[in-house]
């Protein structure tokens, strides 16, 4: 299994900043779950926070709010299929990771495995916001620690170099947009 | 300039399903702004709701409070330029729309211009959230109506064919991903 590498916290926004679709792990009391989502975006730089949408019908919602943690894995295009695979189903049926054969690694801080394969992975602690949470499924979360698989992401920049290892966007039923090519432009002079 | 065409609001999610970088137009009194957003996120389907963060120094920040309303404009990779420049320097200190010749054209049901050129547009309505907007500059809202360039999207579909077409995703300093290939995956027979 290849290893992953810390990635700074007061940078680590940059893992979501592009608008990846994400695979949200954890677990509580013997049980665990990988769910994917693509509702996610950061939310703040430093203390780095995110939001994410996790609807109140799933079993990671129970465990995330168990346990008031997770961690957001980022699949790559090879991980494609597994992300589709995981956002159907629950979790309460089936231990998707017995059922996908799907490896993990420990995380440093937060419970929730980390998903082995994917590009990064940011460990995630709940600020509770019980409103938000029961009226829009809304979670808000403090990032605590982030990693990278230094293929795809090191020095504080995205390689994007290998195309089975760039991130994904989901689309609808199925489909998603691989990462594309990057495209520099340059700040204003006032910038 | 082209014609823009009506997304129906129940698949408008997939406008932001992917992640894309925004621009966000506002208008209040009189005044009006833009500026670029990375962080937003569908946050419902149906009525469909989005989330984005509106930090509380910006001009924006005090139109969309004032108005109550907003445009999410999708920039294509022939405006990463622009998307850039509107993302730096403060609408307070000059129009943005004649320092860099925006073409615009009015929304349907909101005050705040569509931006001339993108690849679509979402017509918003805040959701007063205080407690959001105040502690994590970050506002809800209802998509009102949609719209796209048929060239891009249409029948529900990203089209993605032109490379100046698609749309961007800023990573940070000046650098964005452009929406790559697209990916189908099988969906599970029992989903």
């Amino acid at each position: 299994m290849k290893h992953s590498i810390p990635v700074e916290l007061k940078t680590s926004y940059r893992l979501l900043n592009h608008g990846p679709t994400i695979m949200v792990s954890s677990a509580h009391h013997g049980r665990r779950n990988l769910m994917s989502a693509a509702w996610s975006m950061p939310l703040d730089f430093q203390p780095p926070k995110i939001a994410v949408v996790i609807d109140k019908t799933t079993l990671t919602r129970e465990l995330v709010e168990g346990s008031g943690e997770f961690v957001i894995n980022l699949p790559t295009v090879a991980q494609a299929g597994l992300a589709v695979a995981v956002g159907h189903g629950s979790g309460r049926d089936q231990d998707k990771f017995e059922r996908y054969g799907i490896e993990t690694l420990p995380a440093s801080i937060v419970g929730a495995p980390m998903i082995a394969g994917c590009a990064a992975w940011l460990e995630c602690k709940v600020i509770a916001e019980p409103h938000l949470q029961s009226t829009y499924d809304l979670f808000i979360a403090e990032v605590v620690a982030a990693w990278s698989d230094p293929d795809c992401y090191s020095n504080g920049r995205w390689l994007n170099t290998q195309p089975e290892q760039r991130t994904v966007h989901y689309i609808a039923g199925g489909a998603f947009f691989a990462t594309g090519e990057r495209i520099d432009v340059d700040l204003p002079a006032d910038a």
